[in-house]
């Protein structure tokens, strides 16, 4: 399936000795080095085209010892500092997997993937396919049959082209066209959303050409109509100056007078955050966006690493070429390089700090991620309340968070994607999800049950949206257990005469699986470490895991979405922890076929107990689409809770009063 | 079961013209005229124990056309003003229910009640209780054999007997004793529940006397052993000059220069509250405390009225008198005369607007409740953003909110309940639970798989929490629609030929009954107004109802537990609309027996189908306790949302953009 194809040319000129944390991203200086280092691997003015030049984070049985050296203040270990690639040459299907070492600059690794392995997309591509689409001769004719207003501006969509195993080996781009409101066609941020266009033009990457133009079924059926005069309906904007702006709403400041209570560390790409008890490293990266290393309470390790995994949306239109809408943000485009800038829109209050990134540009270069993650503090109303009634004395304390949070504009949509962290120990990811549903025409007067008309002539697909948390534990210590408590009535007996006794029964997790909560038992799942114990109770101290209930993939388990969606079907995978093993839906998911991700990972049957572990939560949202949603929808929100569960005492505070 | 005695005495000097809004709370002069009323039923000199006086709600009959007439501006009918009241004669176990009408002065109604039919605690009788069970020489008794420190103080903690069906015929208390911090017997808000002790005298109210001793099993069985030396363990005290207060927080101020953006019209005793376009009107009774009523967005109404209706805390330790521990902190106690002072405790952050209500005593006097709701907005994160990645340009707008936030302390607990209104026509209710635990003492060294051990000597058992937040809809008409949407998989066909398509079936309810969301199938329950179709689409008009996930009621089928939490086994009930049924678990839940609440209505299976009915949708907890609830547990929180569905269009701005 793969060529080694390692290169022993030293490259030396480009190395620089990086005195960097073994988890902070690759500078700019890395990144640039390491793009020259398999460059200069091939002969000269081989044109080539990153798609990713990232951090390769060192194997876990290195990081380890230097954290705790870290931590305790001892000789620092040496741990190479390593950068990961994937690139094309350039109009070519040609896609290379790379490792390079950044000390001295030899090329590791450097294989020919494929066949279908595909490459995310980029923006400098996906913009040059929105013109290609729309520039071709063919897809010109086919726009000329609509008989649109004279002037009318049609805007080009590039989707990802999923997989459907049907002339899918080439990696293809399937355009949706729409058209800006033709009463308003000089604005640049009409809402095309709202007039979809029923021609879909496909782009093969090797030649970035239009290889066929699809035209889509707009009826109750399948059938394809001929392209004729089509119907405009009236536009649907979501700018503000198109809207009749609320008038009675009184502002709302957050102050914080004396600024923030966190404070953040510096350390090259790295910055190390502190709040409260809480201490970790946040990370930023092509693909995952934040990601959060080392986390701490009271220097006691909580997690070896936090990030989103990857988020997989299929569509329900099961007709061509609809079928393959199923789209992985991550894998397929990337939460880090489609962040939005924070300072670009009023996002949040009180006082904000920045975090920037530095990522990769698709010609071995640099793209600078300004203001991609905020740090702020927010209150999240009464954290805990008593009153005694005997003296009418109420004791009280507000709850206040951090806040780390990300958003990523994917074309039409938008994930608000936060780390939430508060003074009771726990962690919080929160997703909300908002922007724009991805529409398509429909016939007037029709009606499906996969979709919902959300404005004339426009037809709003339902569609899942399933997330994957990558949780890589480490309480205190790398192994740790899985277990789950269920609660059942105990059956009659002298001991429970009246029926009214319950139990809780705990389960230990003994190997890698897809696993259910069952809120019908209060299924919990909970991380334990078996030999660390509550000095009050004795019982191991652990974190648990509240996640809400989700529908699983409606796709069939023959199908290509059910096989690549490889976490989309239990609430929890708990696999054991290799290196190298990151992204619940594979490495490279664009129009994969399944089979190198989470499941197959959890199909090893390995022992997990008492032993180094990574868990994958999955939280979601089946979006039925309401007139409400459109033209951009407010935000629907999701979290998923981990839980100190007799992990403090009283003594060390651990519920975080700050009392009266 | 109940015997007619109803008065014709006018008693007209008691009476006054009250020119009242129909669904406003009774007035001081009100509830003070009623009691009057009764007590001159009765011969001079009987003394009544009053429990309850409130307002007796006109038929919905009356009320409808009120409303039309109020919101045309037609003239209003005239309502008649009712006072629906409770009482004993004071020291017997006779109790009565009895219907005034304020106008006449004429009673209408007035019927002593039972057998098995007793009223709720109330606070004066509580206070006696806990001074009683204390004095007794039996319990002193048993107390001395404890051989506690010399100047020990006990406390004591009654509760709301509960029912086996075991001599539980006359209206009794069981108390649990504690002892604050021996080491500092004199601070009145030491956290006795630290300290629990296994003595538990019950007392019944007919003679307000000692009648049984009960020991408690402090072991893993049922085994009791003899009272003896008993050992002390260390104190856990919330109060924040026992702690090591955080020194790193800094203030977060939430200001609004201008204001709040609400209004409050008050009208006697009752308060219309407008904020953007949502308009109701605020009640405050003994039992549910806050009352919604006549909810309207944009003019367009959506509820009749909205109240927590009922709330059940079973426990798990299946051992005697534990068993008994099942407590309605509205039916048995209420949670208006429950509610704190929100003044008293710096609950909430802004411009806050505070309530004031005035609720009957048990002398047929009135006690004032100041403050006893707040209303504040807040900022609840990001509402709505979309990029355009093509421009650049975002456009976002802040969630603002208003919150209607009441808060309960029972004996140890604590809930915040809130109504919660957003500018996308959503209404949340949230639940959060804090407070102390409800602690027994047990032997060093002993774990029990129904609770949990959360400081030496004491363990807090495993409990379910189960509210039932009633909703009256009113959905642009009386006569409405439940329906679920369930999502399936579509079957392989030349439609589906990818097996990725799936759809959405809606169902009709028909009749009352239980109803559970079925999370595998994103069963989501919608109320509908088939008479009302959206312009866009031409669906029905809706709101959804989004309610998470909760374990039903352990205790058996054949319980007294089960029977008597008639809402407990389903996360919905619907019933036919009838005048006066209101409380889930039926109108008298202390010590009662079950059939009287929303089970027994729902089993009239009754067409609900367009027709006017009323739900009960229920949320809980299983709370397995950790140590980090102990003393004072973080809020655990919940949320019901209800959310418009296809009952806006753009046109009507219902997605409620603020924007930039």
């Amino acid at each position: 399936m793969s060529t080694e194809v390692v290169s022993d040319t030293p490259a030396s000129r480009l190395t620089k000795a990086v005195p960097a944390h073994p988890l902070a991203p690759l500078s700019e200086t890395e990144l640039t080095s390491a793009a020259a280092i398999i460059k200069a691997s091939w002969p000269a003015h081989t044109d080539l085209h990153f798609k990713v030049v990232t951090l390769q984070e060192p194997p876990k049985a290195e990081v380890v010892p230097y954290l705790e050296a870290e931590h305790n203040g001892t000789q620092l270990p040496s741990v190479s500092r390593r950068a990961f690639i994937n690139y094309y040459i350039r109009n070519t299907n040609k896609f290379h997997e790379a490792i390079v070492d950044l000390q001295s600059g030899r090329v590791l690794h450097n294989v020919l993937l494929g066949p279908f392995v595909h490459a995310n997309g980029d923006g400098e591509e996906i913009v040059r396919i929105e013109k290609i689409a729309l520039e071709d001769a063919g897809v010109k004719d086919a726009i000329a049959k609509l008989e649109l207003p004279e002037g009318t501006v049609v805007i080009s969509d590039p989707w990802i082209y999923g997989s459907d195993g049907v002339n899918d080996e080439d990696r293809l781009y399937q355009c949706f066209l729409y058209m800006r409101d033709p009463l308003n066609s000089s604005e640049a941020d009409s809402n095309h959303y709202a007039l979809p266009l029923p021609i879909s033009p496909v782009i093969t990457t090797e030649t970035m050409k239009v290889i066929r133009i699809d035209t889509l079924p707009t009826g109750p059926d399948n059938t394809i109509k001929p392209l004729g005069k089509w119907p405009i309906f009236p536009a649907n904007e979501y700018i503000p100056e198109h809207q009749t702006l609320r008038t009675d709403l009184k502002p709302l400041n957050v102050v914080q007078p004396e600024g923030a209570s966190f404070s953040v560390s510096q350390e090259g790409t790295s910055n190390v955050l502190q709040w409260q008890k809480w201490k970790f490293r946040v990370g930023f990266n092509q693909r995952e966006g934040m990601v959060l290393y080392d986390v701490r309470y009271d220097n006691r390790s909580l997690f070896y690493r936090l990030s989103l995994s990857d988020m997989n949306i299929p569509y329900a239109d099961p007709r061509h070429p609809f079928h393959k809408k199923s789209a992985f943000d991550l894998g397929d485009a990337g939460a880090g390089i489609m962040a939005n800038n924070l300072k670009l829109g009023c996002d949040c209050l009180g006082s904000i700090y920045y975090l920037d990134a530095v990522l990769s540009d698709d010609k071995g270069g640099v793209v600078p991620m300004e203001n991609c993650v905020c740090i702020h503090e927010q209150d999240a109303g009464i954290g805990w309340k008593h009153t005694n009634y005997r003296t009418g004395r109420a004791a009280v304390a507000r709850s206040r968070e951090l806040v780390l949070q990300s958003i990523i504009t994917v074309s039409n949509y938008e994930y608000i994607l936060a780390f939430i962290f508060n003074q009771a120990g726990e962690v919080d990811y929160e997703i909300r999800a908002t922007g724009i549903l991805s529409t398509q025409p429909i016939d007037e007067g029709v009606e499906v049950p996969f979709g919902t008309v959300v404005h004339p002539g426009v037809l709003a697909v339902h569609h899942q949206h399933i997330f994957s948390l990558r949780v890589d534990p480490f309480l205190e210590g790398q192994n740790n257990r899985l277990v789950y408590d269920e609660a059942f009535a105990m059956p009659r007996s002298d001991f429970n005469p009246h029926g009214t006794g319950y139990y809780v029964k705990e389960t230990v997790v003994e190997q890698s699986g897809g696993y259910d909560i069952d809120y019908d038992n209060n299924r919990t799942f909970k991380i334990q470490n078996v030999n660390k114990r509550n000095p009050v109770n004795g019982k191991p101290v652990a974190y648990k895991i509240q996640a809400p209930p989700f529908q699983k993939i409606l796709s069939d388990k023959d199908s290509f979405n059910y096989k690549r969606a490889e976490f989309s079907d239990h609430n929890i995978y708990v696999v054991k922890y290799r290196d190298d093993e990151l992204y619940a839906g594979g490495k490279y998911t664009n129009q994969s076929r399944g089979g190198t991700g989470v499941r197959a990972w959890a199909d090893r049957k390995e022992n997990v107990k008492d032993d180094d572990f990574v868990l994958y939560i999955q939280a979601g949202i089946n979006h039925v689409p309401r007139i409400e949603d459109f033209p951009v929808m407010p935000c629907e929100i999701l979290k998923i809770h981990m839980k100190p569960v007799n992990f403090f005492d009283k003594a060390k505070s651990g519920t975080g009063r700050t009392t009266e």
